[in-house]
């Protein structure tokens, strides 16, 4: 990948003082999250998000209602705001484009969201710094799909480029004569076709990079889904120190190649032998860092204001041992429950209609580390 | 005191579920560590001050702007919230008694109001109920004021029965001789006369009570002033068990007979042959319950907000010991500084204008239980 995106943006002069404006794109729960941990640190947050009175938007000084690219909207945002950064990876390159083009400080920054939202460019980046990643084969075409599964074989997964999360936009290929009907399944959209990982267990990295180019790594977790959703995090996972360190090599990796700012999430697997590949990552706060808030002193979302602000950055060993569920959809109805189990910290979103599958918060079971 | 002001107060129908809304009477530090804490457990606040713009009503969905006896502006927060709570203890009774009237719930109440917000009022109360204070009598003028140090005895302090804080408001009288001019100094206003407590060093108690009657106490704190302004907190404090029996006897008493719900800050006096006496308390989070951010797994807000929305209280119990020390004035200038030290967590209050002695922010800095 090329180096233009963030060949001219904008730098800042040094750490931001307590009473500067920090914008967040994306007013959901991470956007929310962020700004609660903003807030602690005197900063105050503007969220740009489409929908009013986002949860996010509810607990920053300002809220701009409009679409990402908007350009008034960007604009204004880019006045107001001293660094601005995002909850989420598919913020459009334009809406960075326009904004470092305003002269705005944005991070982790275009290069970083330039890979994550294309799975072809991610595996491909990935392949270039040396991080292994399961085999892959880009699809555009019939012809190209032939060559695919020629090359992976089958069974293999097929997976639309860019978009599609927790399950969707993607189709198994059991037999080579699959082929032509998963690729119809996605939609016949460009595509990357993955052999399967072999793998035992699902972990992630939580990681920062400051401003100076510090990096700082909190423990491996260690991720159970349901339905394609992250349904529980264990944290810090039982790991031997070598896996650690492979994470660990991995995640400075990435965040050196792409000069990264801000925290990252890196989700791994770790095959029979012991050997981790990169799944995929998020430029972001992630879903398996939530364990931070009750297990680390910095948590992953100080962590990150931290890094764009350009802060020193936090403290990342635990303090205590978490298990962190999401409340999808209904389970939000146990709250009369989770309030009452003293080992349990809730953190809800503010969230309106409990539609099924939905993030409606998460919960942090804690224990002694020892234990 | 009479009863007649709780007598007819709403009341919650039960614990109030994730969305609701919560109002809060002031916008300073601490409706804004209240609001962030009720924002993490999905509720929404609306703060009321005079000010725009205030450090929790840029953290809050909403704020009102008005004066705490604007009628028009109680009547909007009324109907916006579910439950409303206060951030200092002079909030005006008639404020309280409108809300109420409007059929807002407002804890922890008119009661414990009326006790904080005058001198006579709270230590007769405490009197009353056997919590041991330092001698004290009533002054209303020169013949009540000559009783008053006939009884009490030189040296001796006076202060004015309402408002005053940080050592203002208040005149010693040295020897009998003295009285008019202590008099004079705080303006001939009704007052109270205290013997000196010869006190070994000041602690503080913070606890809860929760709808349900149930109480939660924090470790105490070993508190130091500078100037009369509290500058550090070291919790938990050194005692032995039978002083920290006392401090929970003492604060069992005053919330159980306030028929309280929500977290207070109980000063005490430690004489040399270990009595408690108590100083005064303070009918909300405190100052010297800072601390409990970094040091428990529930810190004092997210404390308030269980316990005035109907929740279960949370543990206290510490996983850390910490120092908190007021950043003062100019004393935020040294951010970067504090910002980089690992063991130091920042607490900054969003406050523009850093003015000799304002409270702009405070640090806890942690070390394990065990040194």
């Amino acid at each position: 990948m090329s180096d233009a995106a963030s060949r001219s943006a904008p730098l800042l002069a040094g750490p931001l003082p307590p009473g500067s404006t920090l914008g967040i794109l994306g007013g959901g729960q991470l956007g929310r999250m962020l700004a609660l941990a903003a807030a602690r640190l005197g900063f105050d947050v503007v969220i740009l998000d489409p929908e009013e009175n986002s949860p996010a938007g509810r607990v920053a000084a300002r809220q701009i209602v409009a679409a990402y690219d908007d350009r008034w909207a960007l604009k204004r945002l880019a006045e107001a705001c001293d660094v601005i950064t995002y909850e989420f990876e598919n913020v459009p390159a334009d809406t960075v484009a326009e904004l470092t083009a305003l002269g705005a400080v944005v991070s982790p920054g275009a290069k970083a969201l330039a890979a994550a939202q294309d799975r072809v460019i991610e595996k491909s980046f990935l392949a270039e710094i040396g991080v292994p990643t399961v085999a892959f084969a880009a699809v555009k075409d019939a012809d190209s799909l032939a060559a695919a599964v020629a090359r992976i074989g089958a069974p293999s997964l097929l997976k639309t480029r860019r978009e599609g999360y927790d399950g969707k936009g993607q189709a198994w290929i059991q037999r080579a004569t699959d082929a032509e009907a998963a690729f119809e399944t996605i939609g016949r959209q460009a595509a990357i076709l993955e052999a399967p990982a072999d793998f035992g267990r699902e972990l992630s990295v939580i990681a920062a990079r400051g401003r100076d180019g510090e990096i700082a790594c909190y423990p491996l977790s260690d991720n159970h889904h349901e339905g394609g959703v992250l349904k529980r995090t264990v944290a810090p996972a039982k790991v031997t120190p070598a896996t650690r360190d492979q994470a660990e090599t991995i995640v400075i990796k990435i965040l050196t190649a792409l000069d990264y700012v801000g925290v990252i999430g890196v989700e791994l697997f770790e095959l029979a032998g012991g050997k981790l590949l990169v799944n995929e990552f998020a430029p972001r706060v992630h879903n398996t860092g939530h364990w931070t808030q009750d297990g680390c002193e910095v948590d992953q979302f100080e962590q990150h204001i931290r890094a764009v602000a350009g802060w020193p950055l936090g403290p990342t060993q635990p303090h205590a041992h978490v298990e962190m569920t999401n409340l999808l959809g209904a389970d939000i109805e146990a709250w009369k429950k989770l309030a009452g189990e003293p080992e349990t910290r809730l953190h809800l979103y503010g969230k309106g209609e409990a539609r099924p599958g939905r993030k409606m918060g998460h919960v942090n079971r804690l224990r002694p580390l020892k234990d």
